[in-house]
């Protein structure tokens, strides 16, 4: 279906629509389920809402999550069929600054799925993928296939990376005793409320930032790592999106 | 992959994940395009800022569309995807309470889909569909697939009911000096824009209400009717909603 569309690279939306076509692709591919397609659309939604760009309380959540990813002993990035379909490459060099592996873990287990998702990490460059050895830990904190980890991966880790993810999971995460890093545009969802560290930005924009952070504060000291992440308020961060947005509406109803 | 989730009916979103699973059912039947299930997520994210209810500037719109149903000598009801797999039954009760004959357009013409659809709307009850005969008119005004329409339905109307349409399409019939009515969840895209009347509320919401409202003012003079479409303002309405939908971030902001 998506050979059909033919977008002019000046329409006013091109790169959220070329996002848009780059999903549909890998819902055709296995890579999306169709329930990815629809989480999609929400996050499109509440990116239009904060005007599709990096706002200071996303790179708030920026900062302190590349203080936790270099402050963490066994750090761990967590990828489902979105967030490799809409950022492999970015993936891979996150993995490569940080230290911290990826490891598939899907909700959705549909046959050929782990392995369609894996070649497209393998095709950005990934050397090292985790969660589909065979090697399997449980989570019992969760009930769906999800509580599978690997147990070089998420089960022994002490900061879980899980962009886009429900809130269970991140609820499940936290439960654990590990601190739990996510991005997600929907400040109202439970994901980024369980989370200790919400990234309330589209994440093709968020993941870029995030590595370019962690390279920098890399030569900073651990103290230093520890103070600039203990300022830093989830809480004052979800509320600052929410009346980023409200205001926001309120510009745009003056322009009707 | 939707027979893999089930959703307890206690779940305080059990609706929204109901709708949701319907959707990915149509997708998988052809009836709902991949692009039509991100369009979905994103109506998913504007219900959820006006708290999923028909709010007073919707209901507005819905005594506004239910005139202009009247009123009409040609009123069309124009038929894609997403509407039938979410409403079929409505939009078989709607067409026989205001005498609108159903007309299947699709942005995405893939084969079969028009064929999937049209068995939707049978099942459901449609004794004539409009669209499918290979009775075909252009519209100039309009340069994708869905400028071919039927010559007994859309090309002769002189009011059109589009739910859940693009802007394009909507600004071209506005432009052809036809009555345009949307349902759009989304008061910023151009589809409630451009068009005279703009429901903003779940389809699956307003539906029921407007045959309701063509029901019992099918009763009113043809004057009365007349005054109270004037009196109504598009404009002021999808004001209403935006600052709606920020007075309602505000107040979940003190929540978090």
């Amino acid at each position: 279906m998506s050979a059909k569309i033919n977008i002019p690279k000046d329409h006013p939306r091109y790169r959220a629509m070329m996002i848009r076509e780059n999903m549909i692709k890998g819902c055709e591919n296995k890579v999306v389920a169709p329930a990815g397609l629809i989480a999609q659309g929400r996050g499109e939604a509440f990116d239009y809402l904060i005007g599709e760009k990096t706002e200071p309380f996303a790179l708030d959540a920026i900062k302190a999550a590349a203080c936790a990813f270099i402050l963490a002993e066994h750090p761990v990035i967590s990828v489902n069929g979105n967030v490799a379909q809409l950022v492999p490459d970015w993936l891979v060099k996150l993995s490569e600054v940080s230290g911290a592996p990826l490891e598939i873990n899907l909700f959705y287990r549909e046959p050929g799925r782990e392995e369609a998702i894996l070649k497209v990490l393998e095709k950005a460059g990934a050397k090292r993928v985790l969660g589909v050895s065979g090697r399997r830990e449980t989570i019992k904190e969760l009930s769906s296939d999800r509580r599978i980890v690997d147990p070089e991966g998420i089960y022994k880790a002490d900061m879980v990376f899980v962009p886009l993810e429900d809130g269970d999971r991140t609820e499940a995460l936290a439960a654990m005793g590990k601190r739990v890093v996510t991005v997600d545009l929907n400040p109202l969802s439970r994901t980024p409320n369980k989370a200790h560290v919400a990234i309330i930005d589209n994440i093709t924009r968020a993941l870029p930032l995030l590595a370019e952070y962690i390279i920098s504060y890399k030569n900073k000291k651990r103290e230093e790592l520890e103070a600039l992440y203990s300022s830093y308020s989830n809480r004052e961060t979800l509320r600052k999106s929410l009346v980023f947005m409200a205001e926001r509406l309120i510009s745009l109803s003056r322009e009707i």
